[in-house]
């Protein structure tokens, strides 16, 4: 039942899986805190942020309300102090597959590392879908992918002996290259783009343009072609130069830095009301045509919708109040504000004012 | 037609009027920056801030998002740096009585003070109305408002010679009678009360005691219960004790600090769409039923409708983008964002990224 025939273990009960660690799903977990809804969050990417920590954590952001300017990092830093007190539990660099109707009425959310959790409800936070990294693509490529193929490492391996292969034109392509340039333990070090013009910062790309010319780093112009193995390694890259012809290059490694493209995936499967590949929700509850199943954020349509974080917030409070039916049946719900509920200051572990 | 028979100018001729200074509406204002909409803002406050600002300056707030804690002052400091860029003009310390349609679409508002708006679009971000001063309820007194009786003035007023009485039993009523009584310009200083207990805090009630104790300060308990006047001048305050006795007490002055307690007031004679005392809008453009009169944060009511900040600063968006068409006519609107739009750049005046 679950993906990857994995995990006989049982899965995990909880009252609410928010699927997406971006800005809105980081509010989802703290406004679900303060009506005393436990959660999982669970994410493609390796560390929370979403969008704004993975395509521009340094970009400067104008519109969250009384913050005259942060960034993806400095927000998604405000979020997770936020959330604190609530200890919500993360689910990294792994995507929710399947999400199914259980006989109790609760849902079975299982991801493709074989988490599994029971929950009456779920709440896809999903921005324009899990952020996967843009593939290598070459036929039998697939298989070295963990091993010898990485795509985006946030740390760099030990490639001591190693023909190591950069492919990509962005800093975080050429930084990895000149880093493994430099050490002096690969055995050899390629940087590899179809064209020889690079999005990396001017002082960056000079500065790889100086490793080539000391002869530490080999820029190679192309595509790849095509591969060689020697029985279950990867031996070599056949590379389509510009002109036509083609060369194989030596690898034992290769890291990929193509960039990140968002898949909406198979929220898309799961028979959701959809308009324009956008989750059609009601706007009092932000509940979704499957019952326990709430969206919030940029995943959503609603009249008049706009693409904002701010609006994503706000959907996070309604969703939150609309979720409360289904944790706590037949509990009462009273709107209590942070700044005088003694409830909350004991949730969110402040003094009381005065006491 | 205006209020008070007051300015004969012309009235100021703008894109949007704003109804509040509360977060809320600075966050309006904001807003329709963004979209090149010009602004003024309306207050019945002394400050912008609204209620966080007059009830609770000091009190955290700890669910505005990514801002873990904050206080009401804070909030609005934050709000109004990033608000800057759009130079909005506030109309401080008056309340809109008017808001009347004209021939070619817009609308007249006029306040108290006799400023009149001339204006395609107004947003009332009213919250729970107008704070105006408790009234000190005696018969006769209200036409010494401004002379002889001040409520909650924010600098006090020289009163050598005078007999002063200050009314109320907070922090700020004692404080002032307090000062006053500490200068000794006054010829009498009285703090009256209708108990002997304070709202204070414990050590200026003890400084209040003590003060009295030593002869500076006289401590009245009792209820005002009439005047008494030479011409026209108020000269004695009848005072009802507790034991059913009335004591007159000679008045020159009066600071009168008997809190702020909000009015919708003249809102609800506008022939808008209401609720249960609230606004009814539409949740896609936050209109209201009087076409170009938009209604955002506490003051409205829609299904699931939660009276928190973070969701007034949604409505905001939405309230700002269904003016355009009235503000512009026939344009195109593009949703645009603040980390990549140079266009708004330029409006914010910080520099392009990379420029």
């Amino acid at each position: 039942m679950n993906a990857a025939g994995a995990a006989a273990t049982d899965p995990i009960e909880t009252d609410a899986v928010i699927i997406g660690a971006g800005p809105v799903g980081l509010f989802q977990a703290f406004q679900l805190g303060l009506l005393e809804i436990a959660c999982h969050i669970v994410d493609a990417l390796p560390q929370p942020g979403g969008q704004p920590v993975a395509l521009y954590p340094d970009k400067p952001i104008y519109d969250i309300p009384a913050v005259p300017v942060c960034t993806g990092g400095s927000l998604t830093e405000g979020l997770l102090l936020q959330l604190k007190p609530f200890t919500p539990r993360f689910h990294l660099g792994q995507t929710v597959r399947q999400v199914e109707p259980q006989a109790d009425g609760r849902w079975l959310v299982a991801t493709n590392r074989g988490t599994r959790f029971l929950t009456p409800t779920v709440f896809i936070a999903a921005g324009v879908g899990a952020f996967e990294p843009r593939p290598l693509k070459v036929d039998g490529m697939d298989r070295f992918e963990g091993t010898q193929l990485l795509y985006h490492p946030a740390t760099l391996p030990v490639v001591t002996g190693q023909h190591v292969l950069v492919a990509g034109d962005s800093d975080e392509a050429l930084a990895a290259a000149l880093t493994l340039s430099t050490g002096g333990q690969a055995a050899s070090v390629s940087l590899m783009h179809r064209r020889d013009v690079f999005q990396a910062e001017p002082e960056r790309v000079q500065a790889m343009r100086d490793a080539c010319q000391a002869g530490r780093l080999h820029l190679v112009i192309g595509q790849p072609a095509g591969i060689g193995t020697e029985g279950d390694r990867l031996t070599t890259l056949q590379v389509l130069e510009p002109n036509g012809s083609q060369t194989p290059l030596p690898v034992d490694r290769i890291l990929a830095f193509l960039g990140l493209s968002p898949r909406l995936g198979p929220i898309a499967e799961w028979g959701l009301a959809l308009e324009r590949k956008q989750v059609v929700v009601d706007t009092a509850t932000l509940a979704t045509s499957a019952p326990g199943i709430f969206a919030v954020g940029d995943v959503v349509t609603y009249p008049g919708k706009k693409k904002l974080i701010v609006s994503g917030f706000h959907e996070c409070v309604m969703a939150a109040y609309g979720a409360v039916p289904l944790v706590f049946p037949g509990k009462p719900v009273h709107l209590e504000y942070t700044t005088s509920s003694s409830r909350l200051h004991q949730l969110l572990g402040v003094a009381a004012r005065g006491a």
